[in-house]
């Protein structure tokens, strides 16, 4: 019975995080009725600093990584967070009643990372002694990005696809919702979702802040003015979430079997994805047994931080009591609880 | 001589803080015709983040606080809160030319509490070595919420029983304007009246606050973001409320005299009216003579943080230049310098 | 070939500097044609806090500064901030193809301060051991406050003037648009005008925070919101010019090339004049050759946080790539360079 205690345990703290806290404490509010609301030009301004910040903190950390050192885990990195994706996809979009676009940004933000979960990663292999990359902090942007653009770009892609096939009978001519003439094949579709999902004010938001992390200096504002409104900004957006979130909660009746089964087994499947390509790494590199351990930890986690508002700004028919609720209510502490197995496997396969 | 000077000099100290400057500043820019504005999203915004902040202190304070211990001075300090406000309503609205919103937007003011003339009277009790209960600070939420909350339902009452009069000739419908069929009786139009209060975004998002500090541990958040943002939010909430208040001061002229006896004659009532309390709690439960003062001052003060938004949010009708200029003006520096009477009481009475 | 590369140096630094770089990454987002937007109220808020400041913050350096000492520097401020717009209008409208609007503002910009210049210009002075008033901080509101002022003023009543001229055929009745009947004079125009832009949300905003930052004592707010905030929404602010610049800059092409020669001369020319103003004030009250070396920084300064701001709220029509692009990514770098010359003058003709 002990790991079920742990694991309340830990489900009651996350309960308590001000992320989690602050989407329930919006679910109550609509569920009673309040009128509180938050208006559209401060959620947009709250997006905007959040992906900013987002941006401009994985920036600067790749711009102050070995490049070369970093090239083989980053493309490792980045291939997880597609699989997990990719995979997320095909277990989810299978069951019955689950929405494309709610299957989507679920599988996005599993593929993408917890920046505190990771933390909690690299506290532990301290504690265990367990050496690995100082460039570690660096790799977390290209799993995070690749997961969250391929699910966005997979869930408008079958969205246009869906919406072709129902102007279809009216005269075939689906493609030209995409600003297009007659005649253009799949490659040109896809080329005109993915400009169109760079020009989004997310992703736009995203990229600008990474290209400022990288080219420029902005160390000074960003540790004056986007790290210390980001935890409370996020807090806002939460609460944004939730109330919108409850008012489609019973859209989730019917499958909530679906993402409960998903939050607890996915974090396992998706660490096992993480291990084995730090594992290759290993071979191929000599990366780090701790590495290949925070590898892991980073592919089993969830985002917490950059999912939620990108996911929000990019698919917003996506229900977020699916995504949120999940990947905050389940995925987070199963992915924090099972740190010690990956940090037991690397010890037997890689050695400390 | 000597004391008109010390509240000379305390008054001109009070219109330098920022609170009182920036509402004067507000007053000033819309007396010359200034094209400023602030935009009502970021009013709104501003309302949130305020008392968001104000129920998280609260909460946290409350929960942190040794419940049992707590429980008698926490009902005495709601009491106390009820109390002034009836007294306020009783003496305020009975003067004529006072209007229903102002008066009792004012008595609600007084209710409330002033987390910094608290602190003075804090700091007065550890220089004179007068010992004091350490979940004091939990208990300015019970006088603050019950003042405004009674405040807000009283008005609001009674604006509904005017406009039914009003819509009686035309046919006795009145209490549809509550959404309700004819029939409806007092208690139920009070309820609708309390919910429709409660579901307002001021005292949702003040709610939603006092839960989440409670419930969660939004103790990061609070201190990263909502704390240092709190005084800066409040100097603009200030600048709007001195605007509107110069359009609406003409409205006082003839009133004035009765806010000026008012604010300087409440605080020492109020104050008397605590103390009172405080020192039935003292034969009561062992209550300190220390809390017994403190109790005073809270009552003997008047909100400059919590009440302005709340007030202003759920009673747009008020004239802030009736209700802030009264508190901030005339009623605090009278609450702070009357903070050496109840400690002489107390020695008095209950004995250090 | 060495200054060359210094200076080259110098500009790659500027650009990387947060508020050239978030003014290059809003261009870039408009040129990929983003659908990034910052919302109107945000922009107003981010305009409303950022003035706000900077008129607070001078408020508090006059205040706390000698005021006696201070007189005559001070009208020098003053004077060499409106002479430097003054030459600008001179030299800047005679060249076929600038806009009236872009020249003032560009003017306007060059005569404002930098307080990031003056405060490598003090840096200097303390390594080479020169002594200066400690007052000069308090010198910096007047030049920077009479420039924007003049350039405004003149910008909007050239403005006037030409409205008026395209009317006249249509019946002679010009200074209606003005509010008034026929035979207002130029006097009662330009004071129209003055009283009209005193009364614009910019300027009111800036004279509010200067009158606060005089008579009340916003320290505390100043420093814990104000001052943290400040940097942060510079670069939001800067997004914003950016991406509006980007759609301008097709209006520059043809007078790129007097942009870039005011760029590298004026911060000599206006060195000098502050110099030559700072030289008389030796003369005249003892003024020290720290101080004139400081007046000439200063003067050879152009402004990157309190200009931009305010010209774009003023002179909504100016065009930022041409007033922002010419002072940050010249203007500045030049100033910076040239601060050793005023030195070795000072040394010359004063003596340490």
């Amino acid at each position: 019975m002990d790991p079920i205690i742990a694991i309340a345990t830990t489900i009651l703290t996350q309960i308590q995080q001000p992320t989690l806290a602050f989407l329930i404490g919006g679910m109550v509010l609509a569920a009673l009725g309040s009128r509180l609301e938050v208006p559209e030009p401060v959620y947009k301004l709250i997006v905007l600093l959040l992906l900013l910040k987002v941006g401009m903190g994985a920036g600067i950390a790749v711009r102050k990584a070995d490049l070369l050192a970093l090239a083989v885990p980053a493309l490792g990195a980045a291939l997880a967070g597609i699989l997990i994706v990719l995979l997320g996809r095909l277990v989810l979009l299978r069951q019955p009643g689950v929405s494309e676009m709610d299957g989507m940004a679920t599988a996005g933000l599993f593929g993408a990372v917890s920046a505190s979960t990771l933390a909690a990663g690299m506290a532990m292999l301290d504690g265990a002694g367990m050496a690995y990359e100082g460039f570690i902090g660096a790799l977390y942007p290209f799993m995070d990005i690749a997961a969250l653009l391929t699910a966005i770009l997979l869930a408008r892609m079958s969205a246009e696809r869906k919406a072709a096939r129902s102007v279809m009978p009216q005269g075939g001519v689906a493609t030209m919702t995409m600003g297009q003439g007659g005649g253009t094949g799949h490659g040109d579709i896809m080329r005109e979702i993915l400009v169109d999902t760079l020009k989004s004010p997310a992703i736009s938001a995203l990229l600008l802040g990474l290209g400022l992390g990288l080219l420029a200096r902005p160390e000074a504002v960003y540790a004056s003015f986007y790290e210390p409104l980001f935890r409370g900004l996020l807090s806002l957006l939460m609460l944004v979430m939730g109330m919108e979130a409850w008012s489609r909660l019973a859209d989730l009746r019917k499958v909530a079997h679906v993402y409960v089964i998903y939050g607890l087994a996915a974090p396992l499947v998706h660490g096992l994805i993480g291990f084995g390509i730090g594992l290759a790494a290993h071979h191929l590199t000599g990366f780090s047994a701790g590495g290949a351990v925070l590898m892991a930890v980073m592919a089993a986690s969830s985002s917490d931080i950059s999912g939620p508002p990108t996911l929000r700004a990019a698919l917003p028919e996506a229900n977020p009591s699916a995504y949120v609720g999940t990947s905050t209510g389940l995925g987070t502490p199963v992915a924090i609880l099972s740190i010690p197995l990956w940090i037991a496997l690397a010890e037997a396969l890689i050695g400390a």
